[in-house]
């Protein structure tokens, strides 16, 4: 765990993975849908199946192949290509599909977050900087305890991460320089995009996001400006 | 104090006048701020001059004359104008300017507010709906203990209260349509423009933000939804 020179104004956090453990809670959430039918479910792997879908439909957007709409959106679309493979579109009313891909509203934060993110806002601002909507993330916050300052991402640079404009558009919202923010996240990728915008970086691996075989971001790929087990050792880094 | 009939999911709050008391703080900045040069200036005064430069500043841009700036820029404009017009220039150096333009990321909040937000919140969505900047919001609720579930208002609408975008850019990022949302404003004409967008109004005087000689929004001017002394007035009516 490295000391940081110049303490960052800001802190932006990614947030599916990062701060929250979107797979068990999405799991949770599908079976329960899928048992109040009276029917089964993989869990794990509808939930690996509907999180499969979320590169590739904001990728079209990246590309400028298609206008910016909210990852809700997305969530919806996608949700529905999963009970297509599977065969399953008529298992929910279309009111219970809305309700079913609001379930990433509703997703549990890893234990260390609620109180690491009121450690690390006392000397500093701290907001999202993620693919999710300013709704989502709203209803995703008072869901889990999350205390933001204001809420960043997306929906503010109308395209998505990694593309650069995103880290960007966050940090001018603030009127803070890139070089004055830092950015936190357990995904290599993410955090390269932010270095390359001119940003601070923190790594925090979360090396059970992806279930037990995952093989990604387990380790750092470069050499962040701070990497900390949790939020907790990312403010003893900092303070 | 009438009842509403279908309780708003969110609560959209104006800030200036309605949640802190601009005048009297900003008269202490700038007071300060000549005494640091050895300097007496009429505080009250300069302060109503320099709120005189807002409305006519964003009208420019509300009427597409020019092209959307953040308030924090009016605010330095319209310092400069202010000091120009009392051939004072010259007191400041450029970055005294800038920090005495930051003065309104630090303006009081009326006693109820801290608390009544608090309390108003555990129910609902509640957000600032203000021409304040993302970064200025965010500054004055750190400063003054606001609690906010996101920032919302004139930097997600690009354009000035009262055009109706405003608001309505504010409801769509919460994904609620106007109707299920209500504005909360000591100011009539910020109620009406939000009402012809479609949201419930609740009016909260303040008759002494504009000081002792206040003579406008006193008294509600339509049959507003709501009509509360201070916060928790309106937390009452809701609750």
């Amino acid at each position: 765990m490295m000391l940081v020179r110049t303490g960052p104004q800001a802190l932006l956090f990614d947030v599916f993975g990062t701060l929250v453990d979107w797979r068990s809670s999405i799991t949770a959430h599908v079976t329960a849908a899928f048992a109040e039918k009276g029917l089964d479910v993989d869990g794990p792997a509808f939930s690996d199946a509907w999180r499969a879908e979320y590169q590739p439909s904001m990728e079209r957007i990246r590309a400028g192949e298609r206008g910016y709409v909210a990852l809700d959106e997305l969530h919806l679309e996608n949700l529905m290509t999963v009970l297509d493979g599977l065969d399953r579109r008529d298992v929910f009313e279309p009111d219970e599909l809305i309700a079913l891909a609001r379930s990433w509203e509703r997703l549990e934060p890893w234990p260390d977050v609620p109180p690491g993110l009121i450690r690390l806002g006392a000397h500093r601002i701290v907001a999202p900087c993620s693919n999710g909507s300013i709704a989502l993330m709203t209803h995703l916050a008072r869901h889990g305890g999350l205390s933001w300052d204001c809420i960043l991402g997306a929906d503010i640079a109308r395209d998505y991460k990694p593309k650069s404009g995103v880290y960007l558009a966050s940090c001018a919202a603030l009127r803070l320089s890139p070089e004055a923010v830092m950015m936190v996240a357990a995904h290599n990728a993410d955090l390269a995009a932010a270095r390359a915008a001119g940003l601070m970086t923190a790594f925090v691996p979360r090396p059970g996001e992806c279930g037990p075989d995952q093989e990604t971001d387990l380790d750092p790929e470069q050499d962040w400006d701070v990497i900390a087990a949790d939020l907790n050792g990312l403010a003893d880094a900092l303070d």
